[in-house]
């Protein structure tokens, strides 16, 4: 595995059809799902390894995002990458940027409303991964939904040719999704927080029989949460696909997102539902079955 | 030359190295000169020709833009251009765009004042070309200064791995800056207007001989322009290059940029001001040695 810090470098060693995982590093099986995935659809694996400082606001975590980048090499060539790309700040904003990504009404519900400029950042970097990497297919997980129908949009709305493909959320024993941040949870917050899986499985087996209503989905979600006292809802929408609005009625391709505050972390979680046949399908993530790396570094 | 509408056509043919000239049609010398630009640096040559309407206000002139598709197909032709890329409204835009381009600061002053939304408009659209087409060059008249000096940062923000050129400016024997938008201009109007040429040069002849005072370079082409009966002065501004700001002092790459009104057309021109050795060098445009096309076809 090649580990390269410019934009230029890897543009130069493409070839045949290629794919990129973006990340922010801390790899887990989520991540390694995505290559997975991008290595069934590319001739050529990039992953770009890159804390993006312009998705974080002022009172969140940057500094303390976990970071371990000798750990992240072993595992992306373990995974199949071909070529890390590993900028600095430096390297991605020689300056800081003028021109900048306006992601309109898509940040207007969910993580936009609660993170004012997070997803102006996010588009910003994920458009300069695009358009300086150039890849065929990106891979991005279905686990930050409103981040995916965003790149999905971007890449629309900007002409970038490129495939964008949702990859299922990867699941501990417990049903919590994967996620980096989760090292910051004890026990006994990580014991609580399968009540948020759990939640969102019954509302796939409701949405699966049948039921179209937001608020009961919504609900459904909401009950198995309120009752943990380690647990604090932040939000549970039912919300459009397309273009992220908030929908009272299940009637197109949606998921169903929430945010839930355990101590000073946040956790966000969500199924799709997805139209099929007559009625419409959840995925629901896959459960790991194996511990996750991130339990043997804690 | 082959006539395309979609990125995917003009993509699949590219080869070696790719230079797109974008234009908004109706071609004249001025167009003519940066497919010839863009012929000295690429190995194929891809005109796009589109008439964006985002860049169009509510008040401005979208409806009554000049087009001549024909002849634009045949200047094109004989001018050396391999690829003419000509979308629909609907090839662009097939959905409103929801992820747009902010272009921040550069347009605060100057055209980005007076049109609000403008630029852009014009952002969004030179993002889709450069995302959809992928060329490594791409070459814009320095006539449109706001417009090039935010394509740059457009570029550099965004990663795209392209060469942005400024081609100078096409004057007819006048000292007019071509323009599609001269054909709505009276024999007196065009006439008149090359009071505008006059004092850009009169200003070019000044910052070169050492004249640093931007009022004062602002005040050379004013007074050109001022007595015309015809003309209706909006603005001189000294700009810097870098960021399109306004600048007192001649102390950097910066250009003089004017916009007139005559009866119901603004035109706009300027000089670009550029460090050399310890002064600067005026890129004053080109005098065409002949009518244009334009007057043909009026």
């Amino acid at each position: 595995m090649e580990v390269v810090t410019s934009f230029r470098e890897v543009r130069d060693g493409n070839r045949g059809v290629v794919g990129l995982v973006p990340t922010m590093g801390y790899l887990h099986e989520g991540h390694l799902s995505l290559v997975k995935r991008a290595g069934t659809l590319a001739d050529r694996v990039v992953m770009s390894l890159f804390v993006n400082p312009l998705q974080f606001g002022p009172n969140e975590d940057l500094a303390h995002y976990p970071r371990d980048v000798e750990r992240d090499v072993e595992l992306a060539a373990a995974a199949g990458v071909d070529v890390l790309f590993a900028p600095d700040v430096d390297d991605m904003y020689p300056e800081r940027p003028v021109v900048t990504i306006d992601v309109g009404s898509m940040a207007d519900a969910m993580e936009g409303s609660r993170r004012p400029g997070h997803f102006a950042g996010v588009a910003m970097a994920v458009a300069k991964l695009l358009a300086g990497i150039q890849p065929d297919v990106a891979v991005f997980g279905k686990k930050d939904a409103q981040q995916l129908a965003i790149v999905r949009r971007l890449a629309a709305d900007l002409s970038l040719p490129v495939e964008v493909v949702g990859s299922p959320t990867i699941r501990d024993a417990g049903g919590v999704a994967l996620s980096s941040r989760n090292i910051f949870l004890s026990t006994a917050q990580r014991e609580a927080a399968s009540a948020i899986g759990r939640g969102l499985m019954a509302a796939a087996d409701a949405a699966e029989s049948g039921e179209r209503r937001g608020a009961v989905l919504e609900d459904l979600v909401a009950s198995e949460i309120g009752p943990e006292p380690e647990l604090r809802l932040d939000y549970v929408t039912l919300a459009a696909t397309a273009d992220c609005s908030r929908i009272e009625t299940l009637d197109r391709d949606a998921f169903l997102a929430t945010a839930v505050h355990v101590g000073p972390t946040t956790l966000i979680d969500n199924i799709h539902l997805e139209r099929a046949g007559g009625g419409f399908t959840a995925d629901r993530g896959v459960v790991l079955d194996r511990p996750s790396v991130l339990e043997e570094t804690t």
